[in-house]
């Protein structure tokens, strides 16, 4: 299932960012609306680009807008968005009102002229850098991370040599986790946290670079997979190629990359750190078949997030794998909720059961996570209805117990219903037969040997977060 | 694949239906925008509902608009369009200008009040039908078939004691294709072709009726599929139930399902005349692997509409089915194409290959069809390119050789690749390994008892066709 | 002030109609765009425009929508329209819900081809001609008398040799007032009612011929007013030039012609008939400046369409004319109404006194007309709290007292002031020191020898009119 | 005439404020929007209002856009602007690209909260204080003087005890012309440059005040006109009433109120430092009379701008003042102009003239300015054509020489036809019979006892300006 129905609360700060650099003078909006479109998955608020020419006048050009990148760019817009260095940005959509300012790329003036900055991720120390530099004269017009780290890239810049220098010495000052992709006049800088909780990677086509949050981005314009951006990395690329600096990088084993990309957010074709997502989706539902093996006769995956894992589960227990649902091609943003009373049939807008699949049968239905259970509940309703004999829910995460201070859209507690219920009430609320959730240990099976953070499941925050009472109240 | 980017020419009658009637008086605009929702994969140009209330003035109000039904409708107006009996439409997109005025349904005032009407299909003597209309003295403001329907209709009407009998009455005259959702002022009426061409069926929740193209528009709103119309049947709904007449169907047997509903148009979670979808693809796969067996190590199938047979295949074959793509999820109409000289990344930017699944293996590819070839030839591209060592296709209908005049919309037969090229030549156009269609002496395995038509594959048509003379021609 | 605040029922067949037919091939698009903006006036609710190659295929293509001109149309549609022959139209803003589909010009398809029409005014027997239409088979899709009319073209085009024939033939049906445009593949058609209630015009510039509502229209295009349409003329423009029919026309001095159009609709730089319609209001002003002396400092008119009667007040009287208001020139259709507690300053938003001019003045107000009474009252409360000592009304027609079946905007009995108030009292209520009315037995100075309708301030109709009982009920 | 049609290159500063502050809680956002409609005329490329609710959270909430006030509200926007508190703008339209991010009210974050700020004017040192800026760190989102103005008031508010004595210090920094309102959390604060170049003014309607570029705004949200702010003055508006610091104000008489205001900006509602817009052009066009008397028949004036100088010139010379244009009420931003074969027309769309006026007479035209002739020279030729014998022209302001640094859009110098011809030669150009432009000595009269700045006639500027060394060298 579409996993944006979810967010109620949080800073909501899961985004995608796209870069191109055509050394040799080649435009590049359309190949970043094309980026940004790969990586619409993750964030459908607002979306925006930002280019400029590196041969001109160096002129920053900008369009940014609330909806899709389909919604906000036409072929007027990208024709008009001329330049050979650019920078995109998708963001997810958040509850509550609509904030046009808060789209990326945020594009400033600052002492070296103009500079764009996109950037994927959630600061832990934003309110204090923002108080912090409010009692020096700043002012802000946004409520964006970017704007705080853009603050400290101008204000570095003027005792640096170089706008790699200044991004440095900005990161040694924002705490947290990020994804940044920074286009000054003739660079474009791409860097990630010192413990690498956001994904980047680096492409290229014939003479032209590009940065994208995921791989899957890059394979859609046509690109080559260079390598990830390492945690803690910085790179510049320029018309004298690739320059790299690791040294804010934590210690080997350290990183936490935020096993949620894994999981749920990162396409099923993208490859983070050297392992495929289709990869680790597999080894989960194969974890999960053989922590919770139950005799049954298929095993279905909630479409789309479940289907990978389903599809592990059924090699890793050898029961057959099977297509038990439609999914509504055209559920989008701007989808008509039916009222209140009508909440069961908001699920079968989206998924209808296939009847003949299931009926009689004893199924398998495995997904990636349970937030209120409501979903579940239908989507079993609906099985049974159709003449499942038994449903058994399998869960390839482990249940939710902490916030995330990342960047993570995690409902408030008292929504999570792992946070209120056990086990056992669960599988009852949802109508599930038996229930079974991926095995904290078994977690690491996804990405061995790379470290990551699973704090929103122990609570072991790989820093200090700025909620950790609050966060300690409640367990 | 989508296939709506196949359309270059044809009448583009592939359309979807929907009406709804409270016979306690309950508002329907919502449910019909559910029911097209669920449709939406029939028609994506235009869309249209019109309610009256039968109770009250009995006044028709109706919106009609170019886009998607999440483009034409929002709250606001749905809640505006107030009535207990309604119908809905969406329409094929086809090429050309955009035509506001054929969007349905067709409202009209006539001797007897309002009147709405909304149909799927072709009339196939339509032109002539148009010119006796004209020669006494009609006017047509739109080129949509309704308006045909609507005058001969309204022209019964006046002779007949009843709205059924007037559609029955002018049944007889046209000829075609056609499934028909009429609302007068108090009766909900449905029809289809003596031949059964196009499908229509009916569902009922509480006390409010549906008749819908496809039972998952039933499903979608939470009804209960009650069964199918039947070929040449007029079902009339009023607030004493359902009345039938049957006198207008062809021989048992002698019925013209279009067997493309069951290869690629109706949805997998649809049943039509008994036949679940799914089902009757599964076959079809099934079919396939005995026909044209291989060894390989993985049978894929292309998102969205060849993923069953391939299952099917798979079945058959007992090689392992698998997830070779990833397809982005937010295609839709307004995407804007990449320029001809970046025409290979088209598809990638709807589809992905997950390397990891077919890297060194020896890949089934199954697809529902294959048009002007341009695209499979990509698709098997990337594939190559991800590692695989050999891609075998396999089709699950045999090759197009004869223009449908019902309503498919088939480019024209120089577009056509299996017009103008053998089996070998498209094979090695495409960059396959092995290629195999579907037997035509195996279609009706698919829906084993019901008369069905397989002219674009025979050019043996159920009945007289305006350009039979034409298709001869270059046969 | 504008007067389209003042509609709350009627039927509102107000228009404005544009032909263009370019002789020699010129596009005429953009001409019927900035004619129909010069005619936006006469109704600003929908507009559309359909034009035709009368060398080429002479198919139509038509653009029609709900708002004004700049709203409709824009750079990209206009050049879509290509072709030598159009017609366009403006219609009024009716009350209640938005009808796209009454959007004129009407385009149909009928036995001899495709055939646009266009008209201004109302017909009295278009409900029986409905009925009659229906009873032989007839389906209307919209709601306005054009349909009617295209019918009856339609139909007698089968019986006669030409256009031209069948426009006359159906004139002979239909009743009413009309000012009528037709495009018919090779030719443009004008006409008039017998009774001539509604203004027609030819022009000419260069090759291109035109038809229009009002000449200002024609000079907007930088045309030469050539002549007006004659009451009860059909005018046909060829590549032969022009052809004419007057055999319909009503005797000399019979004809209707709607004195509202110099009163209050047509604007003051159009000629109507032979009359200017500034020469007309200037005439009003000294007849009400002779009828209704009063010694007095300035005389004002209400922005827009007193000020030229005021002049002629201030002509006749020898009393200054001066400009005591300032009207707000972005006044218009989408103009967020002040809630009902605020309804003083509605009118405070249009217009606002220039205290200089007013304050210790005693003041005569020129206005066209009172409806409910309340506009005026709040202008001269506003002219009092400025200052001026007196405040004198002067209205340029006589008092409205009976409905009008052609199509002037009227409203209902119970909302006019006039009909359920004695002059004295509406004097009181508005807060004005004296009160005049145009008297009717000078209305024939303002057109004279020209034969005209006053029926809303009389009672007597031109012809049979199908509420007449009705009206005798309020009598 | 509408001036926008004339700028072609300048900073585009002159825009209209507005601000009101509910003491009593009530919601401002609809009076603001009325406000801003009333000075449309002073900025149509975009609009913005930002409210704020003193009594409760303080929350800061905006809404912006491209387009007038009447395309960017609408109901549901304006009823989500919830807040006592609360300040707009409109900005002037300027040539280029569309700038949304320099739609106002800046509202930003800042040391003490949150902040807005709308201003009308231009700095003359904004290049230098962005500079000094930016050598400091800060970033800048927008190339809006307003971003420089917020900056100085966040960084000196770190250092001072009040909104007010903030924006006073900034005000130290700060050089040019400016008209600013601010809302700080609980208070409303306006000021103008010390030299008064920019006019604001107070008002009140029961506990609301107001703050606004123009007195006429205050009178279409029906308050009443307090009093001007001061050259020089900042207001602060709290809960405990209005108070006021004029030390920065230059020494009486030596303000440089820019007289354009007078000639053409403010609306002739509108009372500006005590003197009525319309009384001042009443004095130019006698002035013009006095120094240009010629024999003719009639005064005219150019709608809308000339008209009130026309009437001025009438009282002063005892010739008539007559009507000879009817302007269309419908153009507008959005209108699409004739192609350039076209142009002759691109004035006869706007303005048409009333034949019968002119026709046979010796006319005086007044229009306000002559920018590059070819406006006037169509005029000219239009009313010759209607029958003019001689056309008279007379100009209500002395020739443009200079530029102005100070906000007011005047073309660039080669495309001033004052610029490069003498008076005798513009008079040839444009096909007058004479020309006379208001006397320099005389403009004094207009505002009697004022202090004003005449640079752009005299090049005599109030301050030091950046181009000065420019200035000269066209001289």
């Amino acid at each position: 299932m579409n996993k944006f129905e979810k967010v109620t609360t949080g800073t909501g700060e899961e985004c995608g960012v796209f870069g191109a650099y055509g050394l040799d003078g080649e435009d590049v909006a359309a190949s970043i609306y094309y980026g940004l479109f790969a990586l619409q998955h993750r964030g459908q608020e607002s979306c925006g680009i930002a280019v400029t020419d590196t041969s001109g006048e160096r002129k920053m050009i900008s369009k940014k807008g609330l909806g899709l990148v389909n919604d906000v760019f036409d072929e007027e817009s990208l024709s008009s968005l001329k330049g050979n260095l650019g920078i995109g940005h998708v963001r997810y959509s958040t509850a509550g009102a609509s904030r046009a300012e808060n789209a990326m790329p945020l594009v400033i003036n600052y002492i070296k002229g103009t500079l764009a900055i996109a950037h994927n991720g959630n600061l832990t120390n934003a309110v204090e850098l923002r108080k912090e530099l409010e009692y020096t004269g700043a002012i802000f017009q946004t409520t964006i991370d970017s704007e705080v780290i853009a603050y400290h890239i101008a204000r570095e810049r003027i005792k640096t040599h170089s706008a790699e220098q200044a991004v440095k010495a900005a990161m040694q000052k924002i705490k947290g986790a990020y994804a940044l992709v920074v286009s000054s006049p003739r660079k474009m800088i791409g860097a990630r946290d010192p413990f690498g909780l956001k994904p980047l990677c680096i492409g290229k086509r014939g003479d032209t670079y590009y940065l994208a949050s995921e791989s899957c981005a890059i394979a859609a314009v046509g690109g080559e997979f260079v390598r990830d951006v390492e945690p803690g990395e910085i790179v510049s690329i320029t018309k004298d190629g690739i320059t790299s600096d690791t040294s804010l990088a934590v210690e080997k084993g350290q990183e936490a990359r935020c096993i949620f990309e894994y999981i749920y957010f990162a396409r099923t074709d993208s490859k983070i750190d050297g392992v495929n997502v289709y990869h680790a989706r597999i080894v989960a539902g194969k974890a999960l078949a053989e922590s919770y093996p139950v005799e049954a006769d298929l095993v279905v995956g909630v479409p789309d997030s479940g289907l990978v894992a389903a599809k592990g589960y059924s090699e890793g227990s050898g029961i057959p794998y099977g297509m038990a649902f439609h999914k509504n091609s055209y559920v989008g943003r701007t989808f008509i909720k039916p009222k209140q009373s009508q909440r069961e049939s908001s699920v079968k807008i989206k998924l209808n059961v296939i009847e003949e699949v299931v009926k009689g049968k004893r199924i398998i239905l495995v997904d990636d996570s349970i937030v209120r259970g409501t979903t579940s509940a239908n989507i079993i309703k609906m099985l049974k209805k159709a003449g499942a004999k038994e449903v058994h829910v399998r869960i390839s995460s482990p249940p939710f117990l902490y916030p995330c201070y990342f960047g993570t859209d995690v409902p408030s507690n008292e929504q999570l219903i792992a946070h209120t219920h056990t086990k056992d009430e669960i599988c009852k609320i949802i109508g599930a037969d038996t229930l079974g959730y991926m095995e904290l240990e078994k977690l690491e099976e996804m990405i061995p040997g790379l470290g990551f953070c699973d704090a929103c499941f122990t609570g072991k925050y790989p820093m200090e977060v700025p909620g950790k009472d609050v966060s300690h109240a409640f367990e």
